[in-house]
């Protein structure tokens, strides 16, 4: 039996932090693993341009919350639902996808939680186990499944090469120049074929 | 971080063997794993009945396309998407899940396939893997999950035991008295107040 594995952000919704960086007008907030492939330095990083800045919580979700999935990222999910079965595996955080799973009609996300102190600062962020991207695909397998990943970034490269089939969507050239050997699709009309492809094998 | 994993038949939709057994006049196909706890025997007397009585995978398909989710089942698995997420854990088979699936708006299903013949003969059952409602909260607890887990029937022991916590929904009583320590709920109140109740913890 096959299920799919994939990303959210960047293939099914806009980075959630480039979108805080464009309403805040705080340019380091840009940087995402495409760019820091060592995602705690990033993190980290991030949460103390978020204190310099007193940015809570609450303006984050702000932000998510006018945010709408890609055009035409609900009808490639709702097709692959009703084929077969998909589990978003995202290095976001809980209290920041909430706003875009209902939009995306709620697909099963497994992530990532943060630490939200009484005055509504983000004072830190609980990866709910290294790796989780990886594990799960492992943890998949051991279930009898034939799993097929795709992300765009360097946080799915362990993903993808784990996977029984795996390949990008939409990722940006320096990581196709980095795993040249990963098929690429480019839209979600070569997502559904290369999907249909792998599911008929 | 949390996840639920539920039964899918007798907690949200009716047993499907059972609607096969009013709708084709078998009594035989009543029998569930509420009647024998042992899957493989039971799956092989029904395999056998649909031969002697010719049915088809068709047949069974259209029983299934007229089933509809108990009253309330679609509001409370909305609300449990909206809250946290949810595995349905099914020993049914993806042929006869699917038309279930979309009316409840497509969660995601574990669950096992039928072998078909070029006459639409149902010739053979695979499970993905045996004990898969056990090994999936094995799995989700390896990914450090805290697992809620809910059930109403024998196949769904192993599954309530090895979770964080477990509890019945509507389960008969012959398996309340086999295991009078499993906590139990009876409808979708008492299983929404009970999943609060956990999930705030």
């Amino acid at each position: 039996m096959k299920i799919l594995v994939a990303d959210l952000e960047g293939v099914f919704v806009p980075e959630i932090w480039i979108s805080v960086a464009k309403k805040t007008g705080i340019d380091e907030l840009k940087l995402t693993t495409r760019d820091i492939s060592d995602y705690d330095i990033l993190m980290t990083k991030r949460l103390a341009i978020l204190k310099e800045n007193n940015l809570k919580i609450e303006d984050i979700k702000d932000v998510i919350a006018s945010l709408e999935p890609f055009e035409g990222a609900l009808d490639i999910l709702n097709w692959i639902r009703k084929e077969t079965q998909i589990i978003l595996l995202s290095d976001t955080f809980e209290e920041f996808a909430k706003p875009l799973m209902k939009k995306l009609n709620y697909p099963t996300l497994f992530c990532h939680t943060l630490t939200i102190d009484k005055q509504n600062n983000i004072t830190d962020y609980n990866l709910r186990i290294d790796n989780q991207k990886h594990r799960a695909v492992k943890a998949l397998k051991k279930l009898n499944y034939h799993v097929i990943a795709f992300g765009d970034s360097y946080n799915d490269i362990k993903m993808i090469q784990e996977a029984s089939q795996g390949f990008f969507f939409k990722p940006p050239d320096s990581v196709i120049a980095g795993f040249p050997k990963i098929p690429v699709t480019r839209d979600y009309f070569e997502l559904k074929t290369m999907i249909k492809t792998l599911l008929d094998k």
